[in-house]
Order: C-alpha cells, then structure tokens, then sequence
C-alpha cells in the first residue's frame, strides 16, 4: 500500500467545503458558525471532510476514502466514522444555536454494521431533539462502493450548547 | 495556526510503536496481532497513534499533540479522542484471542468529560469482560498538560472477535 | 397517590398480549418465540406490557401507564422506558432468527428526550441490521398524551442471537 | 413459576430503604434528595428497589430477586438491571447538588456482561465527572449467587441537574 504525501496549509483552501454547483458558501441559519467548524477543525481539514449540505437541524458531508483512512483489514477505520459522524452531527446542532453559541460533544455512541470499503463516505445527520442545553443528534453514514450505497455505521451524540464566556 | 507537513511511508518506520526502555518488540500474549493493528493501520499510523504497553487483557498507547488533532476551538477534537480509545480497546481485546482471529469494533459508547487541552493522550484500555465472540473494553482516555494528567474521555466498547473464512 | 393493587398469575390471561380486532395470536415470522418472549417473560407481565403488532424484523408494544410506572417527580421512570424499549427491540430481533435460537441484549443506550406523562406508552421497534451472531436494533418510544403522541425516548439495543446448548 | 401477589401502599412502610444498623435515614450530603428519590418514586419502591449507603458522589442500592424480576430464560431482565443502574446513578448524582436542584437522565448507555440468576442484585454508582449541568456516573450491578457475587451489568449515565421552574 502506498500512502501518499499530504502538504495542507490551513486557510488557503478557497473552498475545502461545498461544491459551486451547490451554491456554496452556505447562506443556511447560523452558516457562519458550520462553515467555521468544518473550515477552523484542523483535524477535519486534515482528514478531508467537506461540508455537502446544511438545512435548519440537518448536515450532510462527504469524504472521500483514500488509504490513510483504513484499518488493518484495509476497512475504513472505526475512528474515521465516528469523526465524520461526531462533526456531522455537531454541524447539524450548530444549525440551531444562536450566533454566540457554540456546541460541543457530551458523548456519543456508534453501532458498526458492516465493514466500510469503498470510494467515499456519506454523512447525513440530523437533530432528533433540539434543546437550549442539549441536543440529541443521529448521524448515519454511508460508505459509497462502485455506486451503491450502504449504510455502515450510526450514532447517536448528545451535544452541549455552550455559551463561552467573554464570548 | 501552522500545520506541520507530514510525510508518512508505511512500513519504513522501525519503530513506530514502544520505547527500548520498555524491552520491545512486544512478546506479550498475541504481541503479533497487536502489533499489526498498530503497525498496519494506515489510520493509527497516519494519526500518530502509538503503542505503549501491554498485558493481557489491557493496552496502553500514546498520542503526542500536534495542532492537527485539534476541532475549532483549540482543544483535541472528539473524533481524536474516539480514535484512540477505540483502537486500544481493539489492542487490549486482542491480547486474549487466539491467532486466527482477529477484532472489529461491533460499537462503543464515549463520554467527554472536559475539554482536552495539552501535550499528550495517554490510554488505558482494559478488558471488562472477555468473551469468545465478545469482549466489552473500557477506555480511558487521559490529557497531560504541564506535567499533570486529566481524564478527559471515557468509552466502553463492543468488540466482535471474528475467524476469518479461508485465513 | 393511590397505587391500586395488582394480582397477577402468570399463564393464566387468555390473551395477554395483542387484540381480537387484529387477529392474534400472532401468525408472523417466528410468532412462536415473539409470543413466548411477551408471555413468558414475568417482569414484562407483571409491567403490563403488551404485544401490539409484528412483522418480519419489526414490532410494537403497548404499555398503559398507571402511577406505579412513574419517578418521584410524577414522569414516567426512565427504567420503564428502557424495558420497554429493550424487550421490544428483543422482540423484533426474534422474528428473524431460527425457531431453536434465542435471543439475548448485550447492550442498549437510550436517550430520553422530554419528560413522559400521559396515558400510553408505544414502543416501535425495528432491526436496522441483521446478522447471525448480532442484531441492532432501534426502538422509538412514545407517549400519548390527550391522544397526541410524542417521542420521549429512543434506543439503540445490540442483540445476541444464541443457540442454547442441548436446546 | 409461582408469582407472589404484592400489595404495596405508598408511603406507608416507615423504612422502605436501608437498614437500622446502617443507622439511617440518611444524613449523607443531600440525603433528603436521595431519600425522596428511593421513597417517592413508585416504580421504585414496586420494584423493591432499596436504598443501601451514600456518600458524597456515591450510591449503593440493593433488590432482593424475586421470579417477578425475571425474563423468558430464567435470567433477571435486562429492564430490571437498566432501572437499579439508572436509577442509582441519579442518587449519585443526587448527593452533589443543591437542594432546589434535581437529577433527570438525559441517557445511558449499559453492556450485559453476564446472564443473571441469583437470590439479589446489588449496585454501586459513583460520580465519574461531576458538573453543574451534566454529570456523568458509573454503575456496576453485581449479581450475589450463592454468596458469590459477579458484576452482571455496567452502564454509564449522563444526569440532568435541572433547577425547576417556580420550585
């Protein structure tokens, strides 16, 4: 397997979300705060995940798979869903906070239900219970294999609505 | 923020995982099959992820920090913490299956506890429950900043034991 | 608050679970096992749980609230929506299992999501993927209150499926 | 299988919890708290649910088995094991906040290790992560058979600390 050589430099992306077809940036309630999260997480940046869509307590990303996200096996790795699922589902919460409000993970569970082998991973998350403390998040995700879709792992994340302070 | 380029060539590191100090290669039970998750998971490779200790039925790894495993508000995003958790969950319950077998994740469950700040992860994962076609680990997952060690994470996971067909 | 008192002995109810209006006893996939596992089971009895309905890999239970299913603040506890939610997800999974398997949870996580008052509680439970070994499940419960219905809590359960020795 | 007719009239047994050797009531921190969660909470004290020690961030309860606890198989019911981990979590919780304050699960998530048969159940919850909104609590229910106990169950809590409206 060979891995490829990654140079990332933060901030000079013109656009490591959305697609222009879809009308990016995104214009949906509280955008500036999902386009800060998936454009300011140097992790998220750094693993590839992009923005697809957002709708009020709904996010959708995208992934696509290359051999630095698999497991021994030569699946994708646990890890890589449940940060795909985590930030998706942390995206689609932050669509219905007020502006200086940010969110973060309590905690969130993942059930695994096929090994992921494919070309890309699919996110779609949506609030199932939006709270002014907490809200209760499922993120499913899809793993793309030679044009099928499969649905290869679901989360459930509480998550915080935190209001910084000096903020 | 500045992003560190990262050139990573798979199988070229000596040692990527232990310390001499610690007498490694691994000779633990299953050292083999743990050595191979953390060796030959481009994921855990990629991430930094590293081997620290084992016994039976426990696995301890090391992440040191780098700003590439941090979310928007500086602090280790979850999908970081996730990660390591699972993965040496994976190792401890991997130390008592026998060598055709190997693990998968079936789930876990993960609850963050403060915002993870500082220098290195430290993970204690520890079989709960062993099992042929199932062990339930526990994770914990530790922050140290300026010396002094925080438990920042907890997860407990499922993980299938599986014999491979034709392996 | 009155707490009436209940007299129950067990095998004795003709028709425990389900209604004449829809046709039981159950004649679905593995009704058998689905029957024995509402029937038999004296802890679901004793709460009054009752099979609605059953289709391959779904189910539906009734629980008609009484104030011994309620906390100290006038809700309904959080472990009588759990069993609910874990015997009906059990359920789902048995009708899709073979007639000598049985089965068995090896872990559930709930989310409550209101706090439940009302007259009814409805558990719809489905398998969102089956296996041989393992089954996960999601069960949706929901309380009817002044003949509006609410989701109050939603579970994810990992079901075992188990051919017991010398059965 | 024989099931006992239970007559239960709330608020009528002068020591529903602990015992006189203990010496309580209780005069823990926050005991009245906890005390009203183990006397006033009907499916609690139907159940048989007894409050057992507290200390601060910590709660012990036991149940005597009785058949009505079981599932189909013999086994205490998973719904039963859910409810006293749940439940003693919330008293945990319950010792660390202030008296206009009170516990709500906001979820759990709990493995089955073992299957359960003895003659009581015994649970020990203990404050993991104490907040001022969320606190996050373990709980082991331990199974005694024949003198010998083993930890049957385990699950982790996230409990609301909630200041009612007008209370």
């Amino acid at each position: 397997m060979i891995h490829t050589k990654r140079t990332i430099v933060l901030g000079l992306q013109p656009t490591v979300y959305g697609t222009p077809e879809k009308g990016w940036p995104v214009t949906a309630p509280n955008a500036d705060e999902v386009n800060r999260i998936f454009r300011s997480a140097p992790f998220i940046v750094d693993l590839g995940l992009q923005l697809d869509s957002l709708e009020p307590g709904a996010c959708t990303s995208v992934l696509l798979l290359e051999p630095r996200h698999l497991q021994q096996d030569g699946f994708v790795h646990a890890g890589v869903q449940a940060t795909v699922a985590d930030h998706t589902a942390g995206a689609a919460a932050a669509t219905l906070v007020s502006p200086a409000q940010i969110v973060l993970t309590a905690e969130f569970k993942i059930n695994f239900l096929r090994a992921a082998k494919g070309e890309r991973l699919i996110c779609r998350s949506k609030v199932l219970k939006p709270g002014t403390q907490l809200s209760v998040v499922e993120s499913e995700v899809f793993c793309i294999a030679s044009g099928t879709e499969h649905l290869v792992s679901k989360a459930t994340a509480t998550v915080a609505i935190v209001t910084p302070r000096g903020g």
